[in-house]
């Protein structure tokens, strides 16, 4: 018989999006005229800006004519985008080169494709944090150290319990679903592990266009050495709404090996294998997305979501809520009233409220006790949500 | 230190294409005035229907506005392209379900990530082929099987030479770079053999919209019992020109299970964890591809090509050039004449009348003395080529 991967078998199902539409919809069938407020999925709703679609429908326009039509974009993006991407690296006073970087269609593939380099590794995780870092590894039969990020150490995942072994580490910054973001202090201290202990950090920076205060590093490459120990991982999604279009970048310094072995060799190898790149008409919208004017336009919407954050973490304060976030995050994280547990809470907003959340422990097993709302909303259904949280008895 | 996949060290490089533009490079630099007609890469050059272009501005512009847009794709595509696809196998009295269908952004990323579900096995791969299969069973550590598929067998794979074990089984109709496709009897007997000996058949079917005789199977599951075995990957890359844009699907039929598990469920938490879908307007895009009008839109695409074809095929034959494509696939598939090597004949048909093509040896080592031409170029160049040909001396 064929061998399969067993891992498949041994994984347990992530039920909580389907735990969570089931009861929205038995609710909804008992109460059938509330009106349900849904913050749960972290996803963009304002649509793509006016002058980005522009530029879309124009590179659409080029695929219409002989003349300008484009067949197989490059695996590894067009040098267009890539020159922007490095100028965008250039704010922060990062240097990258165009063999550094490669343009995928989407965080979440690269940041589990990646493992495709790897052997069988022991790799750290934090906890809780976004999924599927667990699942694919888990899939791939790593072993894996949760490492706690909660309120004892104000929820900063620090390296200073791990044995001085060589490790994949899975960091996020701003995290998703803690909004917790890095000092530069607390990621020279990964920087530095890695570095002694020869592990390898995988950065995820989906979030990074949250983040407000200059001095907080944007980048894992702001700190020195970080090219010789870390992959970044980056996403229009969230800063330009492109969770529909799908464009990411991944950077994978040309500096960075394992033994003799160049990961930035090995990534380009395997993208060229089992991918084929991204389209053209996205690509030029991310471009546009990175432009300084095109940067404005998406700031607005980024914007727009921070003041819902900012409503919604004034309004749960004023109720008595503790909220943990940061103001350079999508993500209201806090701790659910009356030792309440996330399950418990999800009932109660749901009933009271009629709003739906993320129950904290969906994140990992830390998170238990805790709760997520996104600010991804529309505005009105902001301002509704907190009128009734202020109503309610919690 | 970490582990890595070491069969990247291992892998050869796929020095072909870089070998191809050297090649060139240095002719032009020798001969400045040099016109060289490029029938190597099997990329489309056609425009996008008009059409087609139409529904994807209107879904472009739904992005722009608040009521319509949307954010996340359904990582296994929308329902209206499924139902689409459904339809299309209808057709070939082929009857699926939306859980079988599995909407994707490109068969050369399918082909080689369903080795995810996999764990360490024998692979069966026709040579010559699409080196994409090597490549990633390759890195996935498989033993592979090369059979080969030459003038001695019509260039027709057959499992009768092999053992009776359970492997993974790559086939592709109408193959590339040969252009065979398989008859219902000739790939009835895959489907018995797989059946017998528990064996997964990974079909490729990307040239599947070139076949014109209605009798050839397009798809594996017009055998009977396919669905028990097999595995059918389909894009829309050749048969919309969608090259850039990216769209595929793949089927996993539910009823496909090894031992007591199901690939259909494996493959849906494969992609639900490491991939994030097809954009909407690529998806709108696809729908419009498979409807009747825009499949007719599709086909008059494809016919263009198909007249490049019998053109190469027929100038080729009057020069005395033994070819062996079928007329159901977009590459001339043929024999260097005088017993040239396949570098041997790429030399001297640059030299003599500057078209490039690809070495068949490049394909695999039952290539050598073969060579490649597409048809995807444009009428005016194949012309051009023809009439080179005929005045060489060859």
């Amino acid at each position: 018989m064929l061998k399969i991967n067993k891992n498949y078998q041994k994984i347990k199902k992530n039920y909580i999006f389907t735990e969570i539409s089931n009861k929205k919809d038995k609710y909804l069938k008992e109460n059938q005229k509330a009106k349900i407020i849904d913050l749960g999925i972290g996803d963009v709703t304002l649509p793509l800006g006016k002058n980005l679609v522009k530029v879309m429908e124009k590179a659409l326009a080029e695929q219409a004519h002989r003349s300008t039509f484009k067949g197989y974009p490059p695996e590894n993006g067009y040098d267009f985008l890539k020159d922007q991407i490095i100028k965008y690296y250039k704010r922060r006073n990062v240097e990258l080169n165009r063999k550094d970087v490669f343009v995928s269609n989407g965080a979440c593939c690269d940041v589990t494709n990646i493992l495709d380099l790897f052997n069988k590794n022991t790799t750290v995780i934090a906890n809780p944090t976004y999924p599927a870092y667990f699942d694919s590894n888990f899939l791939q039969g790593n072993s894996i150290i949760l490492e706690s990020a909660s309120v004892q150490n104000d929820f900063v995942l620090n390296p200073k319990n791990l044995n001085k072994k060589s490790y994949l580490i899975y960091l996020c910054s701003p995290n998703n679903p803690t909004g917790t973001v890095f000092s530069k202090n607390q990621l020279k201290q990964w920087v530095d592990f890695a570095l002694k202990t020869k592990s390898i950090i995988i950065f995820d920076c989906a979030y990074e266009s949250f983040i407000d205060d200059v001095k907080l590093p944007h980048f894992i490459y702001e700190i020195p050495g970080a090219k010789n120990c870390a992959v970044e991982i980056a996403s229009f999604s969230k800063m330009a709404g492109f969770t529909n279009l799908r464009c990411s970048w991944t950077v994978v310094p040309t500096e960075l090996k394992i033994g003799n072995q160049s990961l930035n060799n090995m990534w380009e190898r395997r993208q060229c294998t089992k991918f084929n790149g991204v389209p053209y008409l996205v690509q030029k919208g991310a471009e546009y997305a990175l432009s300084e004017e095109g940067f404005k336009e998406c700031k607005k919407n980024i914007d727009y979501y921070k003041k819902n954050l900012k409503m919604l973490l004034k309004n749960l304060k004023e109720v008595g809520i503790e909220t943990y976030s940061s103001q350079h995050t999508p993500y209201v994280w806090f701790k659910c009233p009356n030792k309440y547990t996330s399950w418990e809470f999800f009932d109660i907003l749901l009933t009271q409220c009629q709003i739906v959340g993320i129950p904290g422990v969906g994140f990992g097993s830390a998170g238990e006790g805790f709760f997520r709302f996104s600010a991804f909303g529309r505005r009105k259904d902001i301002i509704e949500a907190c009128k009734r949280l202020k109503k309610a008895h919690l």
